[in-house]
């Protein structure tokens, strides 16, 4: 699923494979888009060595941005951003009992000094949180700035041809 | 406040004057990292037309990033994404009645195909919105990548090396 | 379902085609009450410009009234509102994370200036649009006047005729 | 602050004396735009004989709306709407210990068959009442329809023409 | 199920058919207490007379109490309340999209003066509320004070004799 | 405050003394209302023996009820409810972080078998669970009944008499 | 699945039969690391005595940590910490309409004076709450010491051993 | 504040140095029971390698617990527990605009394998954490156990000998 030969620009790590589900519809929208990427499972709490590698390498690995999934007490994004410069972009997990209110607030009330990007709730946030990345990576990199633009107009089209709801 | 001759890289944009108390802490860290930008106020509800004109143009202007903080049924930073392909990140103003509870779930719960990328409420998101613009911008500039990098370095040092709290 | 050759005087619209489960109660409260209208899928973020012109044109179009259900982060309600002096009536859709907590808050937490009046989250909110739409209306049209209070009579009745639950 | 010798076309009801802070920002709204309203306070729980005589003659007496206000349990606008065809629009006061949040639920979430139109909590949802109740009026009365079209052009005037926070 | 020659001492009243899953639970404590009373569909919103008319002639009646359940804008408890002397023990319901939230603070966030005494969300919430009102019967009944003294102590053997929970 | 040489029907008990000045107004209620009370500070967890002394006396004592208010996690009414028969009326204290949302839901949310009958957080809560009592005892005790007769019949009155919120 | 012969060092106790789904997670992890356990149903509310004959005797008993699960008003951790000085750690079993935040506020929000440690919501609570009993024993005991480093360890080796999420 | 030649059994940790408000009440309880304690500043955003290296030596420095406070994403104490198999209590810092409900739920909801001992939101928060900590001390150490036993009589003895809260 990830373009192998090209070093990635991008990458998505998530604190459990159960956070899959969500987290692979961020590997889709790059997928379609032509962002090349790279996938892994890293836990905060069980391995917060790899962790700290991860971020601390992802800068000299060439990835222009950390697409990091995570539920509950949510420390992934937090801890990846302390340690990096790459931008890190911060997907809630719905979690089991709250929701993913949880999850949303431990990525988003982060203090002053260390930023991370959060989206919503879930594949939708995880959706977002690619198509952000291509956003980002568009200004240097013309085609997925075509690849994006054209999938906006897509979704706009999709709407604006079909706007009966009962057919 | 703002850089005049230099081009702005950056919008801050605003639902309303009361919000400049928030806000304030984008522009200042910006002005602190050297990131030309530019400082409007432009209501979703209010001046709509304003709002997709800024929004139109900004990719054309030269835009790299659009700050936008509103608060309560906060359609501003939404909407600016609605209409332009320039990453648009968002700051939840805190809100009298709910503390920025809704003005958070306003702008973070985007559905998917239009992302904004979402800050902390308050001062810590306005502040931080402004850091994650600089560390998009410091792939391509490299005094603001020096700038940050300097900024976490002092943060970190000024924490590291006065660790009592009772001093 | 729309009554066809009578202009409408409402307009019920949605941010997406999935939101057409809510808002048919709208829709079936309205042909009961014979209330001509229109029925569309406009989206705030998909197709903003489609909003912009639905808004603009709503009055010279004759509607009396605007039915807008959305879900998550709500802004197709406020930016109708923004766009037109026509009554704008929010339905919080259920979202699928927070149970429409967010729609709620997203719709109804409008700034003074631009009102939308809110309604309860899902299909009571969608079937109380349109009751409510039809009271505007019962001012000037007897019609609705009269099968709104034999609606309203008929609601009385079945609960005072059948008053024992374990019937 | 009433037109005195013309007949209400508006009503303004709340709970407590203590809702007049917020309240009285429905009036100002309705005297600037020269609609004719009264204002009582009308406790659904400590005078619920009133509350019926008042919702059971607001027809017949001419009222083309009711804006209610109350805080916490706020019972008074579903019960207005439960007696009387007259739109009702209701206005959660901000509670001292939930910040009108119970406010909120206790006016928005009707029961299908029952509508409520809610506004904001606090002194937005009071304004934005009012002038919802003028853009229904607006309908059959030239000179409240020019008032609204005046105030809502002012007010986006006033943000285009001064759009400069740190002015 | 109700004991029909006696006269009622508890009234047991909900506002809607659907109710009658978790009002039942009420109707069987009083059952198994031996406490007499009736059971009623009443709605504030649909039929707001008949509520008055129920609440008037309470006290008249022999009612000790009136137990009433009710979701979402819940104000039928309160309203009981409003018009008569004889105490009122409300159950919220639980509600579709916010779990008996809504219910909960639209029953017990009662202003000074007109008191609801509240129980839990649901069918514990109803339970209980048979169970006080026995508890209130009990001072001038000998034999529901004995029953409520029977059904107690079973409870605590129950859990005592039996404290294993793998069994 | 209290009626000294009566032996007192109502105890009001309370988690801290901090909690007094949210209690008193059930102790001046009680007092206003002629109700002979008795007044202790109680704490569920710093003098558990002492709630279950209260608690398993307060029958024999000839409490007809006991109003017990706390704050946090307020444990104190349904530890009383689960020592005695006596039926006990729970008042959330507004907590300092939570408002009483923690206090609320710790008293109310009680299990099927042991009923706390609970009022709104703070002031109102106390003074209403004092009503409650008073209504409770009004049964059986004619001064009682008529002095709360005339407290809702000034109440109403004071409304009615003065509907104007602007003198 | 306790250890029959050797006298128990931690108590898992909770307030229902139906608790067990819930803590049974916390008896299989103490089993797991060999930590000798009791397991007991005790309720707050209807079987005090036992509660408070428990407590008691814990420390006299040899426990050195008591589990303490509970859902909705949950009181039994605060109680029992209330009656001993053996430390109390409390699980928030999820509730039905609040999902436990109800169990979650009741027990987190003591007073300062008596403390439960807290863990989240559920399973995952109920796991770690013996993981912790376990590292406080293990301080002197080496072979839970042992068993809880391989533990930890084996889940990092699990994580980082196998971290893509699509295999 | 703290006994200085004594190597420290407890540390003492805030993420900020405006959380020693809170966290100072820990340290107050400490120096009262005789518990020898450290007190650091070291944020998990700011200075990740500091909380990295802190954790990574906290046992073979002898520390028998860690006290960690933190506000809004609190990630510290969750981060800490997962570099060290030593005990980690966490205090929930009210935060601004969510009053200390994101601090809870991102301490709290720790993911099954890595627990955190989670206390009330602010100072009593704080304060109980130091109680639960020399609460695990005092099995091997009499000194502290005597204290706690001395402190946990006198606070029933002022409770039960000063019971009227008029006074």
């Amino acid at each position: 699923m990830t373009a192998s030969s090209v070093p990635p620009k991008v990458g998505i790590v998530m604190g459990s494979r159960s956070d899959w589900d969500t987290m692979q519809h961020a590997a889709q929208k790059l997928e379609q888009l032509g962002v090349a990427h790279e996938i892994r499972v890293v836990s905060a709490h069980r391995t917060p060595d790899v962790l700290f590698d991860y971020a601390a390498t992802a800068r000299s690995r060439g990835l222009r941005a950390i697409i990091a999934g995570a539920g509950g007490a949510a420390h992934l994004p937090g801890m990846l951003a302390a340690k990096t410069a790459v931008p890190v972009l911060g997907v809630p997990v719905q979690s089991k009992a709250l929701n993913g209110m949880d999850s949303l607030l431990s990525i988003v009330q982060m203090p002053a000094g260390i930023p991370v990007a959060t989206f919503a709730i879930g594949n939708a946030g995880a959706a977002n949180a690619a198509l952000f990345a291509a956003a980002m990576l568009a200004f240097d990199d013309a085609a997925v700035a075509a690849a994006l633009d054209e999938f906006r107009q897509r979704q706009t089209e999709e709407v604006a041809g079909n706007d009966d709801p009962r057919r």
